[in-house]
């Protein structure tokens, strides 16, 4: 397998759809303003983990290429409401401009709720001209894991958590809410209209909790250990902003084994699709590997 | 039919059911800016009509009180969302606090993005457990008429009009995408599960439209022509915030003679559904007749 050639690829397909989707019309600025967030330099983790899970499952990539455009946006939408004024108050995101920046705070806002309204078109669309209910099901996975059970519930405890210590359960919930859950919406439907059975669903929802553990204790580690020039970013930030992190509340040592043992387990879930996975695999490896 | 009588009944329905979605869970302040909002005393005007569109296309009313909530609480997130600071900076809605003054900033628009999806993730979930795809296609009907091409689509172009007299053709844009789509959107829907046909549909989108204009116009004309008392906020506030209306536009002889073309082509439309609509018929009547 030519990882690297199949990931662009893969990049390249959910680029054009989602280039297709937000193609303006009138009002203009609103397309411009959800395109302008969306193409700021994403890397794809979210609809490549839904196309992956698909094709692990043994289904055709082309079937879930909508749902995976529908989880990029839905993550875009996140993205824009954290930075706001509101919330965290960001004037730049990788670089770029921030949304509300770039355009203004109520473009911003209505760029976001665009974006969320945009993903389940996208999903339902797609359920209705292909007539088959697996579809529906994957876009009420999607729903439930991005709610106010999931991703928003997330979002309002980090929200409350700011500048005082979170305890375990209350990390562990803003990592399961904020980062998991929409990891596992996109494992979890990609899986679906792959055809899945509920035992491999069962176990691509233990996958997308773990790997999205362990991704973000390896960002948490980063913040530490890195350098701002690898980073990209300034290092030490979340301890500069007061913000509780896996290491802070568990300690170095626990981070780092708990990450450890996470990637194990993910690896030897994945191992079980064999060839099918095989594209699955190494991306997740590379995933919780990264050095930025 | 003792018309009142089934009013209170239905409208009582729908709260029960709005109040079981919305039974506070972890993390509380969440569930608790959400129904505070949707609690503050609307009149469920798009429930009815989608109550009233299921009946009189032939449908059960329990098939279609979940998305009865589901266009309430969509129509609430965009309520949130208005009176924000960074769009009309409304303190104050129907006499009570707005979301983000009775609870916060973040808070109101997380509440907004909450209820939002909550209304994708009720629909959906109805759609999987009744396992028929019409559900999926009512929903995705709701899906377009309130995304980027409706309701935010005219939120977008209303901003964007402020402080300068829109034209004809920009006025009805902003009254058919903020006012009429959501009518729109409960009309179909609730037609869609009543079991209607696709010319059954284009009458209801007909209707929808129609019955949107009038009741906008009803509006622009109240603002000018009623007393503070009876309309319970104060009369000439869309002169006084530089706001376009249909009178300001078209001129109070036009807006007049529209209405009442608009609302008599509603009515003629909804007499052909005879029995089964006879309360769909008459709630649109009394929208359209009312002093506030």
């Amino acid at each position: 397998m030519n990882f690297e050639k199949i990931l662009n690829e893969r990049i390249e397909l959910v680029n054009e759809r989602l280039k297709a989707y937000l193609k303006p019309q009138y009002p203009e600025v609103i397309y411009e303003a959800m395109g302008y967030s969306v193409f700021a330099g994403g890397k794809r983790l979210r609809p490549l983990l839904l196309l992956g899970a698909c094709e692990a499952a043994g289904g055709d990539l082309e079937e879930a290429l909508g749902f995976a455009c529908a989880i990029e946006m839905i993550h875009t939408y996140t993205l824009i409401n954290d930075d706001l004024p509101a919330m965290d108050n960001d004037d730049f995101r990788r670089g770029k401009p921030t949304c509300h920046k770039a355009f203004s705070e109520d473009i911003a806002i209505l760029a976001g709720d665009g974006l969320l309204n945009l993903g389940f078109e996208t999903m339902l669309s797609d359920a209705v001209s292909k007539g088959d209910l697996k579809y529906t099901k994957a876009a009420l996975t999607v729903g439930e894991l991005c709610g106010v059970k999931g991703t928003i519930g997330g979002q309002v405890v980090d929200l409350l958590s700011e500048e005082k210590k979170a305890d375990e359960e209350t990390l562990l919930y803003i990592h399961k809410a904020k980062t998991s859950a929409l990891i596992q919406a996109a494992l979890k439907a990609g899986a679906i209209i792959g055809g899945a059975d509920e035992k491999t669903l069962s176990e691509f929802d233990e996958i997308g909790y773990k790997l999205g553990i362990a991704f973000q204790i390896k960002d948490d580690i980063l913040d530490i250990t890195s350098t701002t020039e690898v980073l990209g970013k300034p290092v030490g930030s979340d301890d500069k902003n007061g913000k509780s992190t896996y290491v802070s509340v568990f300690g170095f040592e626990k981070a780092n084994e708990d990450y450890l043992k996470l990637s194990r387990e993910v690896c030897e879930l994945l191992d079980k699709f064999g060839e099918k996975g095989a594209f699955l695999r190494t991306y997740a490896e590379k995933l919780i590997d990264r050095v930025n």
